[in-house]
């Protein structure tokens, strides 16, 4: 059976070239970037060499990249760690309600301890609004944290422009670019972030490495204490093979990003355009420009999600609904509820992220194999058996746009 | 030229069957272990497999492992994060004075956010007081935390004996296996722990997994916040990769410890009775008997550390001079002042820890090229000048074990 793997923002196939880059570090030179001999030093330049390529992708000074184990511990740090370092100053941060629950939790979190969180809402194509930003800010404000774009719809945010609002307050201003870096263009000088969190197993490099960028004039309070490593910011033993893999794909991405992203670009169009060619009651989540080259999220209506992705699983297709963190707990996107869909419709959400593996054999099986699933799921669905019965939606809402095929 | 590692203690060779085994989620078994498709499984299949190996190696139930990045997160979160469930029953924590820095920084992190942080003594060898310990327990103490063995000197502590004491008290008892685990029998119910963390990279797995072994009666505040991952108590993508790999490390530790140990032990004694066969003025840092297999901690007076370590490896022996984490820092090492040797001393430390992969040839080769080098210290050395003129020592203090070679 043809396996098709849609799920990359959950996790993305190591790069060949990676692995190979990785190799020797797993093998013969396995020796700690702190230790003092030849074998330290061997590790030690490779450390060195992947931070200049999370240097390079990003445009930042190589000082300024910090590496992590993953998305979410950079998140956590960004948020905990300038908490910690300006808390003297204010004790008002402010988020997206669509953040990963990183950010959302990490606030949370800070919450308990003392710091009051302002979660911003967003419109139905889950856009963050410059004004509702300005609105927020107070005199006690000290952190601005949005993404740069959510993997869940795919919109991506005006960062540039909402930084330039945390600036103009002398606020610091965090980007999670989990779902963007290596994907499209993903600058410091142009975002104007003074933090951005990037993640490895996102772009075709390893799991278990990741980095924070902290702009050089900032301080931050480290989450995990310990030894010299990191300039004192983050203890522990280097994971050098994973960070060889992290800084491989980031030279990898920053050398192909446009090449890739116009082909994931016309294959994410072709389902987008397709699907509902097949499929009737389909909505688009998300923006229907602003958005991610490699996102294509659907709510097909009147049948929920985890029956398709199960579904869709029996057929080789390899799909998410909703956020890859809580794809187990079943429960209702938060993204979703955010964008104010309703919720009969928004548990009929599917996620498909691509990525360069990705090709047209896949599209036109996915084209193929997905109506019938669609048929036989909507087949048992009472939401659909009313509507056929009464040609009225049992539990119809706000903020969808059904593109429903008309022959 | 012959390369002999001896810095097993900083990092050690990945065992070819643990990278075979990794190998697979390293290529196409890439999903995310909370993705529900059929990817998703297989990585979530590896994921628990790897906890019911860790689990088997201390002898601790399955959902008692958690894992994390480092040894060093493990150790933050164990801390901070008993630290944060507990407060309210009282702000106390003791640790102590020779802790791995991960311990001794993330106690004095929570010492600024007003615990009150006991460090207790060690005597000459580097061992605990059980009555010291008792002393320090105040009707507040939360927690208290000491290492399995000390990974510099490798003086193993009375942990059982440590443990009981912490439980007649009421209060928790962390350990820090990082440097037994793998190495020495490490098992819960003989060692009486509530918390004990453990890391891949000291026992032939990868670098990037480590996991915390926490009682399931106890509550703990996570350390990086965000998806359901390990239960809600260390989020991130899964690095299952390593993560297989630490399972796969646990396994083959558990069912060769003792074979190793008993060849790595013999390996270790040659080194600690024959060096002073070669070398004068050598004293032993650490307990003669209460003392990790593959550890070997040498003073070579009226030398430095630092020059012994480069001219080793410049002929392919590759050791440390204190702690991995210091190693670059230069300062004298916080375990060797805790011992109360002469700063002159200390700083003339020698650690070579061994592993299975070493042999009596390395042994040999050591033997061979180390004194040549000692000597060429030494003709260069003012205080060995002084020494030799006058009969004196400049800077000699107490605590120092002398294993003159009288010929």
């Amino acid at each position: 059976m043809r396996e098709v793997y849609l799920d990359n923002h959950s996790a993305t196939r190591i790069d060949e070239r990676v692995l190979v880059e990785m190799t020797p570090y797993l093998k013969a030179l396995y020796g700690n970037a702190q230790s003092m001999h030849t074998a330290g030093g061997r590790a030690k330049d490779a450390l060195e060499k992947a931070r200049k390529e999370v240097a390079g992708l990003i445009g930042a000074q190589e000082p300024e990249v910090y590496f992590t184990s993953c998305g979410s511990e950079s998140n956590n740090l960004a948020l905990k760690g300038i908490a910690g370092a300006y808390q003297d100053k204010g004790k008002h941060i402010i988020v997206s309600g669509i953040e990963h629950f990183s950010v959302l939790y990490a606030a949370r979190r800070l919450g308990q301890a003392g710091f009051e969180i302002t979660y911003l809402p967003v419109d139905k194509y889950g856009l963050v609004s410059v004004d509702d930003l300005k609105k927020a800010i107070k005199p006690q404000t000290i952190l601005i944290s949005i993404q740069h774009a959510n993997p869940e719809i795919g919109t991506i945010q005006p960062i540039k422009e909402l930084a330039k609002v945390a600036h103009d307050h002398g606020v610091l201003f965090h980007t999670d670019a989990v779902s963007t870096a290596g994907i499209i263009p993903v600058k410091i000088n142009e975002l104007g972030a003074d933090l951005l969190s990037l993640s490895s197993s996102q772009m075709h490099g390893p799991k278990g490495a990741a980095a924070l960028y902290i702009n050089k004039s900032i301080r931050i309070v480290p989450q995990i204490d310990g030894g010299i490593q990191e300039g004192g910011r983050r203890a522990g033993t280097e994971n050098i093979p994973a960070i060889v893999g992290l800084g491989s794909a980031c030279r990898i991405a920053k050398d192909a990003s446009v090449e890739n992203s116009k082909k994931i670009l016309q294959l994410r169009d072709r389902l987008i355009s397709e699907l509902p060619r097949n499929i009737d009651y389909l909505s688009l989540n998300g923006h229907p420009e602003k958005r991610l080259p490699n996102n294509v999220n659907y709510s097909v209506e009147f049948i929920e999600g985890e029956g398709m992705l199960l579904f869709l699983d029996q057929q080789g297709i390899y799909v998410a609904s909703g956020s890859a963190c809580t794809s187990k707990s079943l429960k209702m996107s938060h993204v979703l509820t955010a964008l104010k869909i309703d919720a009969a419709i928004a548990q009929g959400s599917v996620l498909m992220t691509l990525s360069k593996y990705n090709n047209d054999t896949d599209v036109d099986y996915v084209l193929a194999e997905f109506p019938p699933i669609v048929k036989r799921l909507r087949d048992m669905s009472p939401l659909y058996a009313y509507f056929l019965k009464t040609g009225k939606r049992q539990e119809a809402g706000p903020g969808t746009d059904y593109k429903h095929h008309q022959e």
